[in-house]
């Protein structure tokens, strides 16, 4: 098999696992327990939290863990919410679904909701920013990097207008961390999501980091783990193994970025030359190393994905999550794209684990399949395919 | 190390960390995805949600999966009563902090929180429940049994009465999962709270039972996955684990039971036999079978804990969770104990693991501490220790 979906999720990292192998198997004490097996969970918590922290440059009693990236943006918005009831949020029209779903909640509670407009590349809107900033806005919440295409957003300007106004700033980083340097003392970032899963860490676990000195109110309440602000038996060894993935995601973020990024080129350029009418999605610069989203006329999607998975390609036509609900894409929507367009649209993301080889095999593979699927194609006259 | 702090966390079972392993190495899709990597984990979810909903008698379409026990006492209660607002909360006063603080925040929102007072052997009264029952209910919320004390609900009453009133009943019941019967369907329960890693499963990961026909909102939003009521990638691994952690407690049920009961009686005779000024507190019929709960007179719990460890047993005061906010137990309160009585509690929680040479060895080290610490007690003339 060839996994190009690492933007839906990544291969534990072997080392990821052996260092969570011991809280799966002999230290299974709660860190709330005051006896040694309790002790031993804890230090372990704690260590896990300095790592994951030195990655995104926080400090570690900045680092609250959660269930994953969906919860961290969940906690992010209705956290800062409620401390200021019937105030304005202001995110941008192409934010994952664990943005947009929260914020769908809190309008029905008396919010107010401004979804920021995104050029044809994804870059949002930042004038549109500047003039909606105002007393009555409790957060501005965007996202890191675009999940579909990949579009890395102009994260430093935005931190700063809000900073300027002394507006929380939150950010959903789950596609960009490990993938870009991020520090979030130089950004000015007040509120940070993180996914383990998306870093050859587990499943089933992440962070919000919230700077010293922003207060917000838990989602999650119960026994007082994380300062009082989640609550809940802490997931050890998940976080014992995400602390470990964002350790060795540090230590390599040079090399894994360079690496992703050759891929990445190879693959675009490949596929753009040797593929007839197929264009790239988003921005050509300011993209995540690891994204190649393309849009191929004349064929859906879906048809591609399942063909490639015939020949042992794992892709996805843009977000996993949107599977549930079956709806076209509101990235490209917001880009403006045509509904031919994002009916085409493939996206195939690469992880520290691909290799040259498989990017040739795959536009090989891609060609055939795309040829095939073009011969049977309602638009093969359009396009004389 | 003798391990008799099983209230707080578990063992993984190894039948339970075998199954868990392909989903932390080779099968890493995200159950979302529509390629081979996504089916097979979804299959996975699927195959462990039906071993989730088999223990309790429930259809697995019933079974939604979360991070964890507390998580689902958030869920029922918010979901339930975000249905109806400002209207009225019962519980209990000896409830765990996951639902007693949640409650505190619906109190915050409008909501009205009765909490039912309970006997000295901690069992609720149902009188007070039936006087309390009226239209402005939106919920009744009472736990299986208490995790300090192990006492069991009078729940199929409890539910009885619910039931008549059409009142939805959730109760926590992440202690009392596989150490006694449940039959959801049988016992008239709506709603009801389970975590894994109290039955030998990982931690991260628990599931709300929601009865067909109870409609709650969602507490995370996102992707939709779990039907749209819990979003967020799910954590396969530890989801498949707790699946096979809920297989292994039903096969196993009734010996389990039996095994713990065993060297729980031999627990408390001993202790209560051959230790002075010791006494059982709870219900000695409506127990746990692996709970032992008593009173150390002239010493304290933590020291007893603190010298119990370095003899290589783990044990607690009470509730694991209650570390954070360092607290007298509210339990113990509410069943009318002194401050004396409370300071001198401990508690041995079995285990499916445990033998009765260790109950022996515990005995035997019980002794000692005991008789060390009185001989320093400030209490020591008070008792002629």
């Amino acid at each position: 098999m060839i996994y190009l979906d690492n933007a839906a999720s990544t291969q534990i990292h072997d080392d990821v696992l052996d260092a969570m192998l011991p809280y799966l198997k002999e230290q299974y004490g709660n860190p709330s327990s005051i006896h040694r097996y309790g002790r031993l969970a804890h230090k372990a918590i704690e260590k896990a939290r300095k790592q994951i922290a030195s990655l995104i440059n926080a400090n570690s009693s900045e680092i609250f863990l959660t269930s994953g990236g969906t919860e961290s943006n969940n906690m992010a918005l209705w956290g800062i919410a409620s401390k200021k009831p019937s105030s304005k949020i202001i995110t941008s029209s192409i934010e994952h679904d664990a943005i947009l779903e929260p914020c769908k909640k809190l309008v029905k509670s008396g919010f107010d909701v401004l979804y920021l407009p995104v050029d044809n590349r994804g870059v949002v809107n930042l004038d549109t920013l500047k003039n909606s900033l105002s007393d009555d806005v409790c957060l501005v919440s965007i996202m890191f990097a675009n999940n579909e295409m990949g579009t890395i957003e102009p994260i430093a300007k935005i931190a700063q207008l809000c900073n300027e106004q002394k507006i929380p700033f939150h950010t959903d980083a789950v596609q960009a961390v490990g993938k870009t340097p991020i520090d979030v003392k130089q950004l000015g970032i007040d509120l940070l999501s993180i996914s383990s899963h998306k870093i050859n860490g587990p499943k089933g676990v992440g962070a919000l980091y919230i700077r010293d000195g922003i207060d917000i109110d838990p989602l999650i309440l119960g026994g007082g783990q994380e300062h009082g602000l989640r609550s809940g038996t802490e997931n050890v060894a998940n976080i014992v193994g995400f602390g470990k993935a964002c350790e060795i995601a540090k230590l390599h973020l040079v090399e894994n970025i360079s690496h992703m990024k050759k891929l990445r080129d190879i693959l675009i350029a490949k596929i753009v030359n040797e593929i007839p009418y197929v264009t790239l999605n988003g921005d050509i610069e300011n993209r995540l190393p690891n994204n190649a989203h393309f849009t191929f006329l004349g064929v859906t999607g879906e048809d591609l994905i399942i063909k490639l998975d015939e020949y042992g390609i794992a892709a996805s036509t843009g977000s996993a999550c949107s599977v549930h609900t079956q709806k076209a894409s509101h990235v490209l929507q917001a880009m403006g794209f045509s509904h031919e367009q994002i009916t085409g649209s493939l996206r195939l993301s690469l992880g520290v684990f691909n290799n040259e080889q498989q990017i040739d095999e795959t536009v090989s593979i891609l060609k055939k399949v795309t040829t095939e699927l073009r011969s049977v194609s309602p638009f093969k006259e359009k396009y004389s395919f």
